[in-house]
């Protein structure tokens, strides 16, 4: 995967001081890294079904919905607070200085959905619990989470693990 | 296009009474009806070279993820101000009450690369002229603009035409 991590940019110092931020703008505009990611993001869960996506606001819409699509399937947006207009249920998650909160629509998925979660990044892996609560809530079974990026000293996919998720990533940066 | 306007939502006074909101989220959510719109929204443009997809935020993430990956190329992302971390260019567009503006990445395009827009709605078409205007502002040549749904009695596609770009959309809700 290092021809995907060079398609990765770095910004030193964003959004604060000492934060290397990691900027997957740079592989999803390059054509065939953006497609050599999506393949890498399904094929480990190659013959296991799969009834849909569901991708975490924002940058996970964009993954999530080329993954969709080339699986097939139907895509569910996992969103911030607020930004959906029909009935919702929510799951709140601690920040670094706060609380926030990511919502589905009730109807989102069929009890017994089997349902892949995509993003691009997993650092703490708080969000992507929150998802995986959501959508257990909603009845949902979750085959798996799949990240571009994974930052593991922050120890997200352990904590994903620790919940029975599959977890699979594409590139780890290390000393984040 | 009768199964796909049938896939979509409409849930009456929202955000606010008198608007019918119309809620792409069940057609995404739907295998057959997503792969359809993907299909009919490239469709217009077989035999069109077109080197990206630019997706506007947040449900054009979702679609333009899908159908970047079907046209296999890349994916730049229209975002709204503040969001990017890279150094980035931007243009305001006026809202009903007060201004808002979106940005995308200053490297985002090379000069001449040909790009078609994608966004799930278009109403005023406020948004969609402005990505079109950045876009353009960093060299870009605008293939044409790719909606799922149109609000024809707003006048955005009149307003996208009138700056000499294709428009098209797979479903039209009058009266909106």
């Amino acid at each position: 995967m290092d021809h995907l991590k060079a398609a990765i940019r770095t910004i030193p110092d964003y959004p604060k001081p000492g934060i290397q931020f990691r900027d997957v703008t740079t592989l999803l505009g390059d054509a065939g890294a953006f497609r050599a990611a999506v393949d890498a993001m399904v094929h480990p869960f190659a013959g296991k079904k799969i009834d849909c996506v569901a991708g975490i606001e924002a940058r996970g819409f964009i993954l999530g919905g080329a993954v969709a699509h080339q699986l097939s399937v139907g895509f569910v947006p996992v969103r911030k607070k607020g930004k959906l207009p029909y009935r919702t249920i929510g799951q709140s998650y601690e920040l670094e200085y706060g609380v926030d909160e990511v919502e589905i629509h009730v109807d989102a998925v069929r009890p017994g959905e089997r349902v892949l979660i995509v993003d691009d990044l997993i650092a703490t892996g708080g969000t992507a619990e929150a998802a995986i609560r959501l959508l257990r809530q909603a009845g949902a079974e979750i085959v798996g989470c799949s990240f571009v990026i994974d930052l593991p000293d922050l120890g997200g996919a352990r904590r994903l693990e620790a919940l029975d998720v599959a977890v699979t990533s594409l590139v780890s940066f290390e000393g984040d």
